[in-house]
């Protein structure tokens, strides 16, 4: 976790801005000339969103430190969009951006293994090793035990990566399972987050931060303050800030007293903000640009605070 | 449910076989084939997958009645192999087989809409609405709870497909949290099943049979047992025969009276049969029909038992 927390601690802002470009998100003058050029087709939008993605990295990657592409807003435009995901990541790459490919991939310990080095590690085509997807860092569901994790653990520590496992998700009914009370007295998700804590116990870094985080809802800040209390070497990535939610003061709980600890998510609120201000769509990554300094104002006010 | 039931009835074989084109499983005249045409790189191993599939649906086709590509057997060479996994899940309708797309994605609920939408409904680009991987049947991890799931089940409502969610799965480490007792005396994956129960309670069909289904492993017979005893109108995809150990008489509990109520996958089992039996890898379809046969066999032997 230690390069992700060295580009917080470079950019002064824990936030990571979700690329989840669902093609109504896409400023029309951009789908227009992609479908002019490639049709109204997969193609046609997946270079539409290829091309809103690199407008906003342009003018987002000096002041945040990470990007998530939400990896479902890129399959659902099949394998072109798939080829839109590869190239996002690249190009955020290339622009310094740490990025976090939100997949939640979970299976069973051979197959955990082809995604591990699908999106952390490389492939072996006989003499060549090759990368698929080279993301930073993912989101694992962790319902299948060590066996599906142990996979991707192998691949951060051999290219020095991160992943963040469910543990309480951000959304209205994430309590029909992770709220239930097992026998001993802990809630699922405490359950969770503890099998997170012992799976990450020999990747600690420098910060004090294992690679194996958690992903915690903005939406629950009681629940957030209880596992930063009870997990100190957990780093946390919230999603559920803005657009689902989640304000400043809830994820004040998420941070340890160095202010380090979690990276906020916003996706809509920013990719999205020219829709709000009623701005021109021209500007869609000016836009988005001035609502993420705002959400960085605003973080770093409740750290100071 | 009941299209896949169909076919289990007319091919009188309640098996799915795997395609999980791992590059060492598919032949070496098929792989340097592919690397010759278009080099050793995820387009060559991806068009040598796709070959391989070709050749194993091609033998399979009128004795088994699905197949279920594991999608990342695809991924982990790129968006190239998600283009294979595409044209296999393409191909294998075309043969009659019903396909299920094991991905075992999971996200909040608009982000499950876009997952709903890829692989099983359909995506809008401005007027034109198009498929992207039109798979009959996915595999969804139910910890985030109904959110994540109601889109899902809207897909295979409009579409009449069906879904199944991860209750008991065949892994080692599968207890780690699933097997874990709740306070109220039901253990995790029970309370899933519950859940899974009442998630597709208005979409039984003519069978009795609900369109969300379970994942349950055959690596667990007595909870296989319990589940069919207490959930009658769930369907069951139930992984782990063959190469992780599950056998024809451990998977027998999985069957109701009319001997439905389940589909038992082979993976390995079948499509690396040749390797096993050490004959010319140019008769790697032969081989693989051969051992859906005797799996059939093995089934039929059981259901009459």
């Amino acid at each position: 976790m230690d390069i992700l927390i060295g580009k917080i601690k470079q950019k002064n802002n824990p936030t990571v801005v979700g690329l989840d470009p669902l093609l109504d998100y896409v400023p029309n003058f951009i789908k227009q000339k992609a479908f002019k050029e490639y049709g109204k087709n997969f193609e046609g939008a997946s270079n539409a969103i290829l091309e809103y993605n690199k407008g906003l990295i342009d003018n987002l990657y000096d002041i945040v430190p990470a990007v998530k592409p939400q990896s479902a807003y890129y399959e659902m435009y099949g394998y072109e969009g798939v080829k839109a995901l590869y190239e996002t990541i690249k190009y955020a790459k290339e622009k310094g951006l740490y990025v976090i490919a939100d997949i939640k991939r979970n299976d069973i310990g051979s197959t955990a293994q082809a995604y591990a080095k699908a999106y952390l590690g490389k492939t072996q085509i006989e003499n060549e090793s090759l990368s698929a997807f080279n993301a930073d860092s993912i989101t694992v569901n962790g319902y299948l035990g060590v066996d599906g994790i142990t996979p991707f653990i192998n691949e951060c520590k051999q290219y020095d990566k991160s992943m963040f496992i469910l543990v309480k998700t951000s959304n209205h009914s994430s309590g029909e399972l992770q709220d239930l009370m097992l026998n001993d007295n802990d809630k699922v998700y405490i359950k969770m987050a503890k099998l997170v804590e012992n799976w990450g116990k020999d990747t600690i870094g420098k910060h004090g931060y294992s690679q194996v985080g958690a992903v915690v809802g903005a939406t629950y800040p009681e629940q957030l303050k209880e596992l930063r209390q009870k997990f100190k070497n957990m780093f946390f990535l919230v999603p559920g800030y803005g657009a689902q939610g989640g304000g400043a003061s809830d994820v004040a709980f998420s941070f340890d007293s160095n202010g380090l600890g979690a990276i906020i998510n916003s996706s809509r609120a920013i990719s999205c903000a020219y829709k709000k201000e009623n701005c021109s769509e021209q500007d869609f990554a000016g836009v988005a640009r001035r609502e993420a300094l705002k959400m960085k104002k605003e973080l770093n006010e409740v750290l100071m605070g």
